[in-house]
């Protein structure tokens, strides 16, 4: 069983940027971590970082028939894209958010995500320890 | 390490309300997955079922010093009770939101919980499975 | 066939209670011209008073396999109890919600009714008796 | 004692129009039951359908010192239109408001009738048999 | 030279309809001294009551080179006729609006006037003078 | 094959009505083009314009089992008449929205077609071609 | 009889101001017209100009006992000025407020005036006859 | 004379809960200074902590014809509850609003107080002292 | 111990402006209740009254290094000016607001004080005694 | 002349997604039904699909010159973009905006096109047809 | 040339007034820069601060005729003075709006500047830095 | 020290795109004459143009150690795009908006610029010369 995984715009900045938020962390690391607790799940992982909207959207289509499932940070992209949101709309798989942060406790504009409209579900606010989880229940919910 | 669990409003009809959203499985049974999944991570359960706001507002006070974390659903109570939220705030326990739905993917007015506001972080969309993944949160956290 | 009333919070004080909006008759008077309205359709009542929201919900869920039927007057837990309009949703029996002055035509809050969102139907401006014609409505409505 | 009874735009397609939503009774059946009931209960009634806000006002105008009460369905014409409110305003006779599906739980701008800020009270949601309860309240009322 | 002047929905039953808000003058005083500044101001009047949005429409389009402006009273169609609005900007003649009562001072839904944004100008509050001062308006703008 | 064709208010003012914004076609010319492309088309047309939203209610309703579809352009009225999109809810042939100008680049309330929200589709900003592109999609649809 | 006349903000520089919108009329010869209406209704008027919000509220009040009616046209004020709407409020004569363009042609926030709220009547749109209008209605009201 | 005295949902834990915005003093410390003042000057207090807004409902009409006044303070139930409102204007008595916070210098929802608009009126943002100064009120509104 | 008391717009008509709202106690008689108060409590005050709003931006600012508190009724400003609630933050002393109505139980522009924002807290609807009970928690504080 | 088609994010997927709203053709067949209708009206055409913003911007740009108008289906970017609406304004040729489904008829955020607004008109729930209309007009407006 | 500069409310209390947001230099200190660089441009300057909204709109008006250009930094009147917006309107010279924090990245209420609106342009956030600049522009625009 | 400076979508048609907005000036022009000042100034430069909001994100990331500070104008994106601003919160480096035309007295959407709220500051409605002062504010500030 594989799995998608797509971490949004300037999660390559993660460890260094706003640590008060987001921890010391690194993209590296956390990737390290999500790989091993897949494997530990007997899961296979894609993992991208990108910046661009269209990307997100362009993944999503391209993994059609590829993986099982995906796990998505859209970070920013979250609360302005109805483009990503479709392409999740688009595809068959299941799709999990997962954000660093709490995101119903910070900005306002920060609260409404168009994108885990579209999604099965959403983990927000666990740190990087969202994502395990987040492959947890994907291992289950496809057994 | 001990942690409060309490299920909101209408959560004791579970299986047999609106089966087609939140599932068949009934609260006893949602309760029993909880109690083995604490059991085999190590942790110690208090389970309360309330229809009501003020006994929520209440259970977090009195358990200030008896409990190292607290796993809620307050439910409709999410989008509407600004003193369970100040419960929240006002204990020094971490608390994690969970719901069985996916509270951004249905009417606009439970895209907001005001009580999630509060918490450290929220899980939702994942069913009965999110209490689960909230308990081996917390198990990490904690340590 | 029995049917649910529940008064909701304040109805208690009806009669002193802003009389030019409410009218002058009792709670009790009420009560009793409810009851002889129901025994004159061949139906069975069980009446409360509570100004706890809660108990409006738990009551709701109590009364299942009890009950053919309720009207609900949540008074002011109409315009802000996403719990009560749960626990209707939550129930198998049909509700009828009624209002002794008309929320229409009052402060812009009172217009919507959460709770009506989840009933079957609304009576509302046409005083005490609009409790005898939702008697008539389930009466007729079963049959 | 006469009753003055209009429905409003599109009302003359009941029984094919939606009706999962409006019924398959139509309007000339809902008619002959009003008018049953009006004679059980001692009352005359002048029944009109019209597609137009402008005959509403007209109507409503033209009745003062010929009718005791009027019962409308102004349909669409509820949630926008401030000429038939302020008709109902401008006439000395008491007015109930009935519609056949509950305006409370459909799209958002239903929630709003204009015209019953305007009325003595609304009966929503309880089908065709709205009318009939409203000339039983008109028939106590006046008494 | 010649204005057109329309009253519009329930100015029919001026001076018995609200007499605290707008007089108790009736339409036809109101009429009479409307025609005497008139002819004092050497000006033809041709005058129109209607509860209907669409006889303000059709009025005004088939006044074209038959008046030289128009002075226009559309009461409740003020605040959501659109049509009349446009009705206004697709006729080469200028209007002004009149209203009785002061439509700033009521409620919030009055202080909008759809069809004042498409006229020349608008005099309201002062009563029934405000026709008059209206055609004195014409009189000397045409000048 | 019969289509009915509705043209809203101030339409009949077409050619001189700012024409800037409308194009300086009149009405009968406009006609004149759709009943040439219907007969191309081998389509029967009926046209009517009116000012008034009623007329639109009760065409729509008159036409049921006499057209096949229909093609509006209820001008100011689509961003108005919750009545006339209940109508064509209540009939069962396909409707097609026409605007002349593009509603999209005007004043903010001209882009909430209510109208438009209950019919197949809409064309607009293509000017009085807009019908014709109508007629051809009715036409194709229809076989 | 003696009037108080105030014209707000930039209006001492009618004339040169934004002429397609106000005119090219000097606030002088404005004012020397309003003198000669005055006199020919046998009317004493107090004419100021001022570009403070405050000093409307002062001249209104220390006008207590001097005049017997007041014509304003707060200009920018009227849109923002609660404390000019309070001064009005609290004196006794009555005011009649006058808007040399159409406030509700122009920008959003200028249809909604704060002053005219409290004042007896608007006239706006009628350029500088306005208060001559304005004028010859206090004359009438105050016989 | 006897006063009404109830603390709102999370007050019990004044002392430990948000030091930086509520103060130090605990609950006991802030009701023994309430009743020394009270004695003082001559009041019999009643003093009231819940969590739950049902309470409040029935504490305030229990007490009529008991207590001559009440001092509340409903924390985060002023910002949500229409019932407690509701309640504060269904008894004779006048109730008085305390607030330890300012709350028109924190978060948007807390400016708008709910239990305010049907109090007598409230003293916020001076911290328990606010208590105090509010039976000085007391003392002196009943003399 | 020196404090500052400024009296917005329109209190200088205090006893005959609006007296169901504000009293019939003139200007006067409160200043001469509040110099009583502050001399018994051993306090130096200095009391302005104005109508403008710059001038409470000046005073505040000149009032630096001189008086130890400030006790502020911007009556109108309140809702509206940015720059005294700005001036209240530029000082180094504390300022309360007072309103002698209950600005939570009027029309809804009066519930958001923007000066309120920027002061210490508020007492509102207890008459000109709120004045006496905002001394008397300056000298405390002070203390 | 030659004719710029670009099709938005996720319409690379049509015919398997949600083909109940986009029907069940593949964008293969589509493209070859607009490349047979632009042959047949002597148009040629340039088509592109792209899942990303920024390169419906670039391409616009890029056009410029080389076509004489364009057909644009932006998906989802219609209703967030406000790049590619300035893009369209940047470019001197005409624009013509098709969407599949009507978008008036489905959720809110549907109903507003940045991209529409700065076209010259759209075509709505026409389906594919509607390139194929587009296609004609642009035939018939370059003529 | 001549520039006119105006410093707005609560400017004068610059380098004590919240010096984390404003800086720590003085209005002289200021001043004095804004002078020496004025005089290596070429610039006289007449410079003005001022706590009153009609202080703004009355030097504008003086200024007519005197000088070339305006520099103003309105402070907190930015966001609410309809007044002085359309004092700056009504000038023939060009006015650039300074501020010296980013009004983009604090309270909401900050973002809108209605003066700006009716400037050439903004510089904000630049600190004093940002008068200078303002004045380089001045120098090469009217060059 | 390096400045990184980005030009957003459709910057590449100026010149030749709305002149009356954004000037006759090139983009190469404008480029020019930046070096030049940067040069005088001692700073260098690296510039980029781009119609791709993902391009924005990735390009502050990768100049992270590498520029000491960027001028930024995102066009159309600084209203919409919450991934650039939070790739400006993400680096280390200052960054500066500019717009050319004034975003403040244009299109209400054009007055919030997210991007702005996470930069340093803003210049716009200066034209090309606001590159040129930001580049000054850049030299100096950095000094």
């Amino acid at each position: 069983m594989k799995v998608l995984v797509i971490h949004g715009p300037s999660l390559d900045l993660l460890g260094t940027r706003e640590p008060e938020i987001y921890g010391d962390e690194t993209l590296d690391e956390v990737n390290k971590r999500i790989e091993e607790e897949a494997r530990s799940l007997g899961l296979e992982t894609v993992i991208h970082q990108t910046g661009r909207e269209g990307e997100f959207v362009e993944l999503l289509a391209a993994s059609v028939g590829d993986v099982d499932a995906a796990i998505l940070n859209p970070a920013a992209y979250s609360h302005t894209s109805r483009a990503i949101a479709e392409a999740i709309r688009a595809v068959p798989y299941p799709v999990v958010e997962v954000h660093l942060s709490n995101i119903h406790a910070r900005e306002e504009w920060r609260r409404t995500s168009l994108t885990a409209e579209a999604s099965v579900g959403v983990i927000a606010g666990l740190g990087a320890r969202g994502y395990l989880l987040a492959l947890k229940w994907v291992r289950e919910a496809k057994d």
